[in-house]
């Protein structure tokens, strides 16, 4: 079973303080890149996977789509998720997404939105996400970005030219990275970008677009010290796939 | 015009002198993983893109490629390529990257080893190579991996956990790199992974597979030492794209 770190109190407590919680979509640096990636959205049937305090998904139905499956595996996100909204056509689903199996071909369209790095197995996740989509379907998603997440901890160091460097180290090392993010021993899973990339291909995927985020010149003015820190390595990938039409695989 | 370092005798005598130049493909670490992701090489027509002292081109000719143009823009290195071999299958031509122009579909697999990354342009050279392929045709490159190749100068830095991390900067801010490598002012251009994948799409490839070059266990074992360096941050990107059938685009 994942890891349920999000129904630990301290967790829970620490990151229902945190921008992207309070603020929802427009507290998320990356949500503009996200949300170029996606598909139109109305009249289609979406599922969310890993859908927290449910910004996303009620987005999503916000913009018309006929129906969204939110799932989480934390009973306390859910809660507050359906506390926010009785939307009907967002039906909030406790689930671990190590073991969930979708319907086949029951959504046109799947996003998950940094939750796919807590999972131990990418292999299984897409090809469950590919059997799940109709041909000519979409997944998008994001994570961190395997550069800033291939070490547990995240750290500047003083270079050379007198600006802080960030240290990338083990990028060719996969597997679990235990971290003390707001509480102690949380495991995400990193994974290089050509593996990230090569086992959705081997799922049958064809790649749309891959972000790196960056910030927007527009962030940038509204927030100048980003520019030393976000220019130098990139946080977030977000990826968008495609189930290719006429394929059963 | 591309810049044309290679001819420049210091750089040429110094480029001559390292493994790859003297051993050959045997001298290239990334060698086997760049074979691993090219197609079947009997009776194809192959261009190369940067050929250097030829070693690759001769190794395509000794699969059976029904002919291998071989382009670079060095005098210095493709009369050595020449005086190496007489092979009646290869035809080595002196052409400037930035402005060559192929046939239209006359070439079943282009290749281009550590070349790419000389040339400003990246659009317009993928857009040409899809162009000059024919449908059902590929595309497999190396290129210097945007980690290493984000600062002009690699460079290692102790983090807090006693070993040395390579340091990242830049990452995103694409563009020119200037850097003093065998003879000073080397200019090599920076591209994000983002990018260049996205790019390759939009000219109307599909990814094959990708590799973020790490040693073997069987290199590790013969090479200790690069535990704590390649698996570190990745050297070298290799790309295999593919122009499907049956669309102009």
């Amino acid at each position: 079973m994942a890891q349920n770190i999000y129904d630990d109190p301290a967790f829970f407590a620490g990151y229902s303080d945190f921008p992207r919680s309070r603020l929802g979509l427009d507290g998320t640096a990356e949500w503009e890149s996200f949300r170029a990636l996606l598909p139109p959205i109305a009249g289609k049937r979406v599922v969310e996977l890993g859908c927290g305090f449910g910004h996303l998904s009620r987005w999503l139905a916000a913009e018309g789509a006929q129906r969204v499956l939110a799932y989480d595996l934390s009973e306390k996100m859910l809660a507050a998720a359906r506390a926010a909204s009785a939307d009907a056509a967002i039906d909030y689903r406790r689930a671990d997404l190590d073991t969930l199996v979708l319907e086949p071909q029951s959504a046109d369209l799947v996003v998950s939105a940094l939750t796919l790095h807590y999972l131990a197995d990418f292999t299984r996740i897409t090809t469950m996400i590919h059997t799940a989509l109709v041909p000519g379907g979409d997944l998008v998603f994001s994570v961190e970005h395997p550069i800033y997440a291939a070490r547990a901890v995240p750290e500047w160091v003083p270079a050379s030219d007198g600006r802080d460097a960030f240290a990338i180290a083990d990028y060719s090392v996969e597997g679990p990275r235990r971290t003390d993010w707001i509480v102690d021993g949380v495991v995400k899973y990193h994974r290089t970008l050509a593996t990230m990339l090569n086992t959705l291909a081997g799922a049958g995927f064809t790649c749309r677009a891959i972000n790196e985020w960056r910030p927007s010149e527009a962030q940038l003015a509204a927030n100048p010290d980003w520019a030393a820190t976000e220019l130098t390595r990139p946080m977030f990938l977000i990826v968008a796939v495609h189930r290719p039409e006429g394929r059963s695989h």
